[in-house]
């Protein structure tokens, strides 16, 4: 590793040293006092481009949109026990989503903790609940091996490395980053036997599915899942919630596999082998009286060829082992027609289909509001899809904070449902702060219209008392959300037409910067 | 206990009987969908009331807010481990303050678990970080009973208890509350030793500090305070932040101990003896360089009378034996004249001297805002006082919200600092619904000057560079909260002036309902 700061450095300079030398130069933080010398010490080190959010959520959002985009993770810098507990809602989808991230903690001194100080809190278990590897620094000398091996770890195993970094490691002098590199991660090797294994089964003339996930819904991964599909007569799907979908006019489409538990019942009625590549074995998203939880077809063979590491190179050897030479067919392009009149979600997905922009970025929050937006823009130009991994909704403005950061000459359309929109509200003001190229359109339906149908789902509300439904609704008052996006500095306009919705995102898609459209749409419950 | 509901029921209803019964009939909510029957359970007992918020951290923080006020638990209805995580937070402050709380955390159906669907965290490490008690009720027939020990648990220990209810637990029938009662909290004795030893201290003639907190800040523990103080010669101080300070005029009035670690060095100067009631050993809030972190001058005595609960107890009867028949000195009336010209944190505290209704809850989170406050409000009707006890920011709306619900015939008055306003913005909205007369004035200084105060203290910034300075500015774009508050259905205004304050303040106080002030305040550092 190039030592780019060979003087005497305290604990904090080191740390970002050996971030920035390790790749990691992004890093989207909410400091508090016990960060202050991380703060000072982004002065020192150039590279390092800090983004201040508003909100630990916002900034832990940001660190795994911009994972899934930049392929690498950023640091995300939080203030003490709280702090961790602000974030931990998009830790827990950036774990689902299995992508790398440096998370630093600051903590009280090491000789203060013992004080219980007010802010003292138990950082580890939070730590512990996300993280592939969780490790406190106790000595200044030690910050940039550990900072290397924090590199090092979640590159390899795509999991949350946490970094607790006590005050007085970060203040003292005496660290230095002479002789620490980051270790480069091992290639994942294709399982062969499981190659053998599964092509047999594709070859066996008994009905089967293929179920991809992890890294392999991008390229290559897609590519051989439709070769195989192709040659063999059978299906290939995509999981439930990709981390990144790669999709569009020029791209083998899979299809995904639905949300709710009776339609993936339907969806893989008959087979008798089930595939993974990457993706989990299928379940109910949650249980419901008298439903199964476990979705493989009863009598169906579950066969893992590979973890979502590996998956994408593991698809191509089976590709070539039974298809070998083969091409994938590609969607051809297409787009709905502008609609017209009120503003619906069906008519929201065509303005959407119509106006994608190529190689756009779409961060899709939308919940009840998504079902019609897949085929409006299956055959749209080329773009990327990134989904709610872990199902801790306020994740959609945020990563497209770290999606747009990661990639600042593509745009950035962020689908969002009203309710989860205003656990991360403040993401906005990132966004006008950093003049991110996002769009933002809220599906205001003033009803958490998701847990309307769950409600019934579950048996709970044959017939739902006014209490319940009370506690369901949106609407007393309306949230504005014009008002809210233009406090927090990002220029905003209401549509109840998709003419003018199509207007809207024609003139924020055409004008740089953060945009946000607040899209009054009817409940689909009518 | 009175069964109100002798029929079959499921969990969920046994669970809100039991909550009612015990005293508990308010619960704050963001429910998900394996919290769907306790929603549609609302219905059946009609003295629970429901109150939904759009993030899990004002639903938390209303919880504290409205146990300081109300003296009794209301429940929380959070959705898995990432609802619990986005009210960690203000769950830390509840911690710190001590009050009684009844967390119900929804988690998957105890069948359903061990098919890590996308919500699946660990919930029982989350909640272990915050509260005294944590169980798990995994049979339909132990709901009342295990509701039951959760609110007799929280009751005696102030400490928060955390009820885990699997979906199945609460939708299975075969749930009964026969013979379910909540038991009642044994009052804390006092210990006589300690009196005994405390008196022969205070009667010593050696400088002696008592130093009060937990249940000693209201009116019994207050009055002796000040009887003990004015008999012996000695001071008593309050906790730095306590969790329900009565003050103003016709109270006995107990100084805080500053938050600034010099300050309390300086104050606390020469003390030979340092007796707690209710307070913890003063400690500095953060370590900072070459400064000590324990505040008991070198040669100072501690000695402990009574922890948090029987801390007025203990102090009533140190009065009697140090001052029997006495009575305590209290405020006298007295406001600031009503200022003129821009506004300023000094200014905007005269203002609010000036006016303060008699009764009124004032939920103080202006943090570096705040140090004019205490002389221009201590001779202001007698009113309540509640602080940021775990110092973690984003607690003053939500408290705000809590408290208004605990006692809807008094003005509460949340004094809010513009950074942490945003981390629980939207307890506005449901300020809106519920019409709480909450009356919200921002210092809108556009900076954490906090940091900038700290960055310089923690000697990390002696010449701080531009990258770290732009970290702490919040004015790129400046947050326009007249808008936000609008847009979540609260009336607002922007004030520079402290004319202006004076009559937006008033109009406020005059009209039910909430509302938003934007004061412009300069940052304190110029």
């Amino acid at each position: 590793m190039r030592s780019i700061y060979s003087q005497v450095v305290n604990g904090a300079q080191a740390l970002i040293n050996t971030l920035v030398d390790g790749g990691v130069d992004v890093c989207f933080a909410n400091p508090g006092t016990s960060e202050m010398h991380f703060v000072a010490a982004l002065d020192t080190v150039p590279q390092m481009r800090g983004v201040l959010t508003l909100f630990e959520g916002i900034a832990t959002g940001a660190a795994d949109g911009y994972a899934r985009i930049a392929g690498k993770p950023a640091a995300v810098l939080l203030h003490l026990g709280p702090g961790l507990g602000n974030g931990l809602a998009n830790l827990h989808n950036a774990r689902r989503a299995r992508v790398p991230m440096v998370l630093v903690v600051g903590d009280h001194a090491t000789y203060h903790k013992k004080y219980d100080a007010p802010l003292e809190s138990d950082i580890d278990a939070l730590a512990g609940s996300v993280s592939g590897w969780v490790h406190r620094t106790d000595d200044t000398a030690d910050v940039a091996a550990d900072a290397a091996e924090a590199i090092a770890r979640t590159v390899a195993s795509q999991r949350i490395s946490t970094l607790i970094l006590p005050a007085d490691t970060s203040w003292t002098d005496g660290a230095h980053t002479d002789g620490v590199s980051v270790q480069q991660p091992k290639p994942v090797d294709v399982d062969t036997e499981a190659v053998e294994s599964a092509a047999a089964v594709l070859r066996s003339g008994e009905p089967t599915v293929l179920l991809i996930g992890g890294g392999a819904t991008r390229g290559s991964g897609l590519t051989a899942a439709v070769r195989i599909a192709e040659a063999t007569g059978n299906r290939s799907y995509c999981e439930t919630f990709p981390t990144r979908l790669e999709r569009g006019a020029g791209v083998p489409a899979v299809e995904r596999i639905p949300y709710f538990a009776e339609a993936v019942v339907a969806q893989l009625e008959g087979t008798k082998h089930l595939i993974l590549a990457g993706a989990p074995s299928p379940v109910s998203f949650f249980a419901y009286p008298g439903k199964p939880s476990d979705l493989v077809p009863e009598g169906c063979s579950v066969h893992v060829l590979a973890g979502p590491n590996g998956a994408a190179a593991a698809l191509a050897a089976l590709a070539d082992e039974l298809a070998p030479g083969t091409t994938a067919t590609v969607a051809i392009p297409s787009r709905p027609e502008l609609p017209t009149g009120p503003l619906t979600a069906v008519s929201v997905a065509d303005v959407v289909g119509a106006l994608l922009p190529e190689h756009v970025i779409v961060v899709d929050e939308s919940n009840t509001s998504s079902v019609p937006l897949t085929a409006a823009t299956a055959g749209a130009p080329a773009h990327d899809w990134l989904t709610l991994t872990g199902g801790a909704i306020g994740y959609g403005i945020p990563a497209a904070v770290g999606a747009a950061v990661a990639a600042p000459d593509r745009p950035v359309l962020c689908l969002e449902s009203d309710g989860s929109a205003m656990y991360t509200i403040s993401g906005l003001w990132t966004q006008a702060r950093e003049k991110l190229d996002v769009t933002t359109v809220i599906y205001n339906n003033s009803a958490y219209d998701i847990l309307r149908i769950e409600l019934q789902r579950v048996g709970a509300g044959a017939t739902p008392g006014p209490k319940a439904l009370d506690l369901l609704d949106l609407s007393r008052p309306t949230i504005d959300f014009v008002k809210i996006a233009e406090g927090l500095g990002v220029p905003a306009r209401r549509v109840t037409a998709a003419e003018d919705f199509a207007d809207a995102l024609r003139s924020a898609f055409a004008e740089p910067g953060p945009h946000l459209i607040d899209a009054i749409v009817p409940s689909i419950l009518g």
